[in-house]
């Protein structure tokens, strides 16, 4: 690292003292041919950048950072810190920093994508799978930096996420296929105006899947919880107030379902012989669950969005700029036929 | 944030070129007294610091980064999740961005840590709960920067953590109120040369409440397992392998006890009825699993952290270097009496 580092820094030196690299050369090693005041001039000013962080100095001569942002609304659900990992696993050998920023809300994350273009503090940035307003996606044009998207779409951008309809479809034809008709859904909620693709996507699937296989779609059947385990509860206990109660219940993601599972137990609903369950993400405890669930491969998708990302940045098009993972079914204890 | 970038970079831009401000100020609004071969030299340098990221440069010419490292073994697990969410709470607001590196095994943590004091690309380091190397620390010390551990300690930084053994303590106490004797301990295995404190002071917590309360420690009630929720199960399968089973069992954090929660429910033994289980943390889980545990301020943790960093960037000795969290004895439905 030592000699590269030593080496930019020199074509820094000379650029940015005016003068030739051989005079910085000669300065450096005491050579003669340099007049004392600009013998001095190159002394402090080599002081002064040996001083500064020599990796940021020469990235700065070269108009690039090292440095990748990865923007998620929370870092404590394991979907986002799985993305993440998945993401700095290429972009570490690849010589990149992360900077990682949570935009928890409405208010933090409006004021992160005002302040992001004047920042321009990094080279490429990955949005993972959140709700990205009008505002925020011109924002993110005005930065003039690659931006991928994984989890999730962005008009324009390049993205990676698994076809939520087709997954959810998976989920709602192995109920059927069991015999249940009765098929309710907990989907997270998301607000009208910030376009978030997977609850839309997902609702879909379900209803496609019940409108094609004969059941129909029943909206009274369909609860929107925000995203959370102990809203997954609550969701349960509403479906468990409406009359003619459903026999399996499709939740938007693992926790929700466990959080829905959490509810039966406690109203004393036998899980899979009264109710069964099904969820989205193959989440690491739903093994312990014994959940069934479609899995979706999560840190793949921080893989892809960092490769992705990479290429941008080398200035080549990825092959595919929209690629869309497959889904798994992963039948465990909480599914069963319909009494 | 336009005009107190330009007039820092109107600064570096005469020192970098030898010059005074004012000459700067005469070349920038074309007033004159200034050769042609300095105006040209001027006009040049200021293209170039124009071109480079601003916030950077200006950062440089002060000799700081505007950034933090965040190291911590995977980004995950929630513990991980939850400590870099408390630090981003501190960190954005102060205006400074978190680097995050995730440093999964050995030879990683290795390689990151050989890199870190040649890179010298942050003004602090925060350590998230991993076990350090003596090697890994000269590293730290060598960074000549602020470093600050939270959820576990290192010689001679300030940390912020629990007090591991008064929790273990807190555990054991409430299942030896309940009437158990036979308690068992599933605990994390952790590499000889490593020191991580938090198994060692957690195991030391359990065995001196026994000791005291009088049925004493028995080393085959206690097994190791690596951490995670899978081994949690293998670790309550191997206990249930020892003669005389124990009736109650006190897991090293949540994630370990759910497994054991699996374990159990697989092998049809009753909780609480035949067995008792508690754990430590309060996951967010833990409440859906109606899991017994000692709770610790996680997301706390991170946000002391990052306050102790903020306060020593600050060149202020913070108040206590060694801040120790409290932790809350949480009963649900894990643990009863014993039969």
């Amino acid at each position: 690292m030592g000699s590269s580092t030593d080496r930019l820094n020199m074509a820094d030196v000379a650029a940015l003292a005016g003068v030739s690299k051989a005079t910085v050369s000669r300065v450096l090693s005491g050579a003669p041919g340099v007049s004392d005041a600009t013998r001095a001039r190159i002394k402090a000013l080599v002081k002064d950048l040996s001083y500064v962080v020599s990796p940021d100095a020469a990235r700065l001569s070269r108009g690039s950072t090292g440095r990748v942002a990865v923007v998620m609304p929370r870092t404590t659900t394991w979907f986002y810190g799985a993305v993440l990992s998945g993401a700095l696993s290429v972009l570490r050998p690849a010589g990149l920093d992360a900077l990682v920023y949570q935009v928890a809300d409405d208010a933090e994350s409006r004021g992160f994508f005002a302040d992001l273009p004047v920042q321009r503090q990094v080279d490429a940035v990955i949005v993972v799978a959140f709700p990205v307003s009008d505002f925020e996606r011109r924002q993110l044009d005005l930065l003039g930096v690659p931006v991928v998207v994984a989890g999730g779409a962005l008009p324009g951008q390049a993205h990676v996420r698994i076809d939520d309809a087709a997954a959810a479809r998976q989920a709602v034809t192995h109920l059927l296929e069991l015999g249940h008709s009765r098929i309710a859904m907990i989907n997270a909620a998301v607000p009208a105006e910030w376009p978030y693709a997977p609850p839309v996507d997902r609702l879909r699937g379900y209803r496609t899947a019940l409108e094609e296989a004969g059941p129909g779609f029943d909206p009274r059947l369909v609860v929107d919880v925000p995203w959370s385990t102990a809203m997954g509860a609550e969701g349960m206990d509403r479906l468990l107030r409406v009359p003619r109660r459903p026999t399996a219940v499709f939740a938007f993601c693992d926790e929700v379902a466990m959080g829905a599972l959490r509810s039966l137990r406690r109203a004393g609903i036998v899980v899979p012989e009264d109710m069964s369950v099904i969820g989205i993400d193959d989440h690491p405890m739903a093994d312990l669950w014994d959940l069934t669930t479609v899995r979706q491969p999560v840190e793949e998708q921080g893989v892809r969005a960092a490769r992705m990302a990479l290429a941008l940045l080398g200035g080549s098009a990825p092959a595919d700029r929209h690629p869309v993972l497959p889904t798994e079914l992963i039948i465990r204890g909480t599914t069963a036929a319909s009494a």
